[in-house]
């Protein structure tokens, strides 16, 4: 019956929305509120004075039961929270939200619900990849590529500068695909849909759970009220009682226009920027592969694909993590141009823009590889050029999955390595050492001085808080990496856990120690960046179901299992996917320079395509099992996203939105409250109408109000609201 | 500023609560919970009749404002409610929820939303219809197939009963076929897609004008509560007093888990009932098909293709009728097996499990035709067969699109006629009639006696209020056909206009005349509808795409204008949709018995499929332009679906949930409630320590419970809870 006195927790809360109103972001808008309700509310600080002498009471009350002093709440945060010793253990989060408050609280919770939920995804993820590992030697197309007595002639890759090679030289690749693509990968990422849908449930539940424990079940209003009444009272302060005024105050959807106009011009010119880089980037890869091609050194041309790959990467990342900073003065620009009308909306939209340039930029070069590299490629004699000289890239034999893997992992762990860890600890670090080396070159008396500098002086030393959107963004950028592209990388899960592990006590690290102690302030959720997580959830099935379909070879592997097989087996597979060419057919100029390169006559050479053969009544063009396999592909997206999105529903609709034990206590606890105000309202009617009569006789009109309105709400939308 | 006197509204509030208490579905739990209660609360009695003192008051203040007795407002409701005379206006909601209570008042506000919204969509359903009539004379494949210079022959469509015929003999449907399959349905489906989402937001919107004007803001726990108090007081009511007790009263999973099984089992053998039914009146179509085929007089064969279809379509409306009333039933039993723990979720059990059996039987003849029908025919000479001899039924030469057309019209109408109005008006006149006669066999004094009865005897002899549930299902089922095979049917919109404009008035004089004055109940939304239309409205953006790319002709149309057409026209794609079959083939047996039937001998026909002619190397295979269709029929449903949806949730996100004036008047009254309450609270806490001094230091650490806990709250979810 964890049920605390009511008086001392209203107290709290009424001191601490004060302590919130007086300070932080809202401060300015406050000073404004202050100054134009001053004639109406003369009394205002007498009222204020009283309530603080209540509010130290109700504070060290309450602290009794945790803890004598406020240095000992930080000691034990810093030992039992902010230390790498105790990964292992849950976060003390009721500590957390007592020194830094609700909204910094329920970060750290949520943190640590994600960091939980990602064990099983990554222990799941881990088990796909050994499955891979496992089959890999019985994996019937990998084997006949690998299988020494393979003698495929395969056509050369482009014109001119290009040779014949031998499948067998494939074998590498083939092998490595096996381990992201297999049938196992497909149940990964169905899981890892429903897998994401249980994460939102349950963080629905603990959300809901902390609500109550930290009281902040009737809470929603007020946040709400407060932030728009801040601004109705700003804003609309002469709307209400003074009308006349509002009309030239007021900014009509005239004046927001070439804000919003501006807003919408820069986001698709920044997307544009974007998608530009990439491409030069591409363009880079291509001119550099072609240039070195043509060199006649043996050595560097074997060097060659390795080297452009790594350094395209490299660039990429450097380009990601640049634009990254970018794109976050450019969102703020363009939000504080926008002029939103609370600090709320503020934040709203500054975190959507950058939510949409960041997700953009990082997603880009990725979604590039998996869908469009290696797909308009043309065919050997007639490859497809861009601006004339530019061949569009082509992805290595064992399909693009390899690829785009290879992307992922450098992109997913550069991001973590370098934006997270570096840029989190290195910074503050070398930041601290050029203090050092300063602090060195001074007289002494100088630092006789600074040593004599109250708590409060040395503490301002220390770096502002910039509020908790960096860390969300960061996180919800990898929450994209483990659920989009899943079906890709099993792995993901798992290095994300790793790094989260050591984020939370980095962040713990970071919040206890090295930043100014940020203004307690109060949420009853975590706002937009739940509606961002749903968002990518969503996204993630429609991309995984194409990452199946289109960037793994498993329709077609089922696609010829069952249509094409003789015998129901994979053998022959590799053979079926592989059209003819004749040498014959190249035109004048695109034959290889060094035909004889095999040591033999080439007469005829393979493809991976499904193109019509040299003797058939149209030569090259697509054939009949393309258009199957694609039937078979774009089937499968359907059916995947269309189960996927009915199991996450059913999930969603399964797993009650407020624990049953919460709900049950909140009723029970309402009962009695009720009770207790009843008889006390009623005590004190009766008190006040036995002292005078006549005076009574006019409250009685207005005393339901207390009774029917006073009972404390809570939100209990059992039933599921999105069917 | 409509801001009534509180204290009325709150006592109106308080007795409303105790009168649905103490009567209606929830009587027989709250006499158990009253006789549990009394030894706990021995004083009920005396706070009731307070209370009532003071409802009598509030009640008379508040109607003056309206009308002064109650006759009037019966007498305001006939004339300018329950009249077919106002059909054009809107319903007086505000009066119907003075006489019939909120739950009534939000049902017909919904209907009315309905209906209003309904006039625009079946305006938009009109002009795409009268585009089809325009454009019949323009279109290119109607032309070529009604052509007088056409000569195609084509196949028989059976085995040896049937004849080759000619193409032209198809004109007429293939002209009829244009009228719901040509490129304005595409636009009409996304727009009736969009239109759902913008009804839902419009009824969230409506609903929270009416829960502002009506005062039921900070209600939604109330309800909640009020029904899981009763049913936590009822059931578990020891548990929380008597925690010994609870062990044996509960019902565990375990006594639960045999009725879920029930339901379960019950569920789908319905469903099954449902699906063997409708393979019953297939086979019945086939089987007298057949039979009337082999019969040698020619105008008995001509009139069996209309035959046959009437008399199933009637037989299947028939089914539907009678199945609708079992499971209506059939349902109610299940529920009652569950033992649901609320009155609330007995209801939303109820409903649930009526909808699906109900929607199942109501659409199952229309999937089947929509989807399955004419699928798996095989081609002529190898027509395929289920049990042995009866063949799957084909559709005529346009296509099945006219056929889904003329069930749909058939359904919708037959429900909506038969069910709604001769039911709803027929019966009840039936039963009067009946009374009719049976007084005019009684005797006279008997006679006289009844004249003598008082106003509530003989409104006894009315109807019972049902509920409203029958109500709801009818519209949901409606529209179910207005939304989910609209692709096929735009005039579903219309025809639901017309018959909810009729409803309206019918179901008011049912309500105001006919049935016993319901009980009146609060509610704030419409409940699990909202939801039941939710997924409505889902399901049809998936039905609606595939109705439009594999029923409809409009992906083979722009996959030949776009890939095969020589002139990038028309011309040509009634031939290019139709493959060749050489009569030489046929096996011994299944050749026509006439083949002189057209006059000359046929050495080649024609049928409409895509397979490989009889001279290729695989002759009769489906060929390469069956796969690309189908990759294009496949692609466009994920298109269709994706951009729907993405849609769909951009209307959702972008009207806001609160209309912005009711939002900026709750946040205006609750400044004034706060500073109201807290100067009366101020005044009641001065007059009390003025009085006692000593009594006064306690009571000031209570008074803040009252302070923070009693400003009414509102439910401003402004940002889009579904990203």
């Amino acid at each position: 019956f964890s049920f605390g006195p009511p008086s001392s927790m209203s107290f709290e809360r009424e001191t601490r929305n004060q302590r919130k109103q007086a300070s932080g972001v809202g401060a300015k808008i406050n000073t404004l509120v202050n100054k134009a309700t001053e004639p109406l509310h003369p009394n205002v600080e007498e009222n204020r004075a009283q309530n603080v002498k209540h509010l130290s009471y109700a504070f060290s009350r309450e602290k009794q039961h945790f803890n004598p002093s406020c240095c000992s709440l930080f000691q034990l945060l810093y030992e039992e929270w902010a230390s790498y010793s105790v990964f292992y253990k849950y976060q003390p989060i009721g500590l957390v939200r007592k020194y830094f408050g609700e909204k910094i609280g329920l970060y750290f919770a949520w943190l640590g619900l994600y960091t939980q939920m990602l064990i099983p995804a990554s222990l799941v993820g881990v088990i796909v990849f050994l499955y891979g590992c496992a089959t890999v030697d019985n994996n019937i197309p990998s084997m006949e590529i690998c299988h020494p007595r393979n003698n495929i002639t395969m056509c050369p890759l482009c014109d001119r500068a290009c040779n014949y090679w031998k499948l067998k030289e494939a074998c590498g690749t083939a092998r490595a695909s096996h381990l992201f693509d297999n049938p196992a990968t497909v149940f990964f990422s169905i899981f890892m849909a429903l897998w994401a849908a249980m994460f939102m449930e349950h963080w629905k539940r603990r959300q809901m759970r902390l609500n109550y424990e930290w009281d902040l079940t009737g809470f929603e209003e007020e946040e709400v009220s407060a932030l728009q009444l801040e601004s109705c009272i700003s804003l609309l302060f002469v709307c209400a009682w003074e009308p006349h005024i509002t009309e030239k105050e007021k900014l009509t959807c005239r004046d927001r226009l070439p804000a919003y106009m501006t807003n919408i011009v820069m986001m698709l010119l920044m997307i544009g920027v974007t998608f530009a880089i990439v491409f030069g980037v591409i363009l880079y890869r291509i001119s550099i592969t072609a240039a070195l091609h043509m060199s006649n050194n043996p050595t560097t041309r074997s060097n060659v694909r390795l080297m452009v790959k790594t350094t395209a990467a490299i660039i990429n990342l450097v380009v990601i993590l640049i634009l990254d900073e970018v794109y976050g003065a450019v969102a703020r620009w363009l939000t504080v141009l926008e002029v939103p009308k609370t600090d709320k909306s503020f934040e709203e939209r500054l975190i959507f823009k950058t939510f949409i340039l960041k997700f953009v930029n990082a997603f880009t070069p990725i979604i590039y590889i998996a869908f469009f590299r290696g797909r308009l490629v043309g065919r050997p004699g007639s490859y497809l050029y861009v601006f004339e000289s530019y061949r569009l890239e082509e992805c290595a034999h064992g399909g693009c999955l390899m690829e785009l893997c290879i992307q992922l992992s450098i992109t997913m762990l550069g991001k973590q390595l370098i934006q997270n860890n570096l840029f989190e600890i290195g910074i503050p670090k070398l930041k601290k050492l050029i203090r050092y080396i300063k602090s060195k070159r001074r007289s002494f008396q100088e630092e006789e001085r600074e040593k004599k500098l109250q708590r409060y002086e040395t503490d301002h030393f220390l770096e502002p808080f910039a509020g908790l959107t960096p860390e969300y963004m960061e996180m919800i950028i990898q929450f994209g990496f483990v659920t989009l592209f899943v079906a890709s990388f099993p792995l993901a899960p798992l290095f994300a856990l790793l790094n989260n592990i050591i984020e939370i006590r980095l962040d713990a690290k970071k919040f206890v120690a090295e930043l100014r102690r940020p203004v307690a302030a109060r949420a009853k959720d975590i706002g937009i960046w739940y509606n961002l997580l749903r968002g990518v959830a969503k996204v993630a099935v429609i991309i995984n179901a194409f990452v199946i379909s289109f960037t793994s070879d498993f329709i077609p592997r089922l696609v010829y299992q069952y249509m094409y097989s003789p015998d129901g087996s994979m053998h022959g597979f590799v053979n079926h996917t592989m059209s003819y060419f004749n040498v014959s057919d190249f035109q004048d100029g695109k034959e290889p320079m060094d035909p004889q390169h095999l040591g033999y006559q080439v007469e005829m050479c393979r493809y991976k395509d499904y193109r019509e053969p040299p003797w058939s009544n149209t030569p090259y063009v697509v054939s009949k099992e393309f258009w199957a396999v694609l039937a078979a592909r774009l089937a499968f997206v359907i059916v995947f996203q269309n189960v996927v999105m009915l199991m996450s529903d059913i999930v969603d609709w399964l797993i009650p939105d407020i624990p049953k034990d919460i709900s049950l206590q909140i009723h029970k606890e309402k009962i009695l409250m009720v009770e207790l105000f009843m008889k006390e309202e009623q005590g004190k009617m009766q008190f006040i109408d036995s002292m005078t009569p006549c005076h009574g006789k006019e409250r009685n009109n207005h005393a339901p109000i207390a009774r029917s309105r006073s009972i404390p709400h809570t939100h209990s939308h059992t039933h599921a609201n999105n069917f």
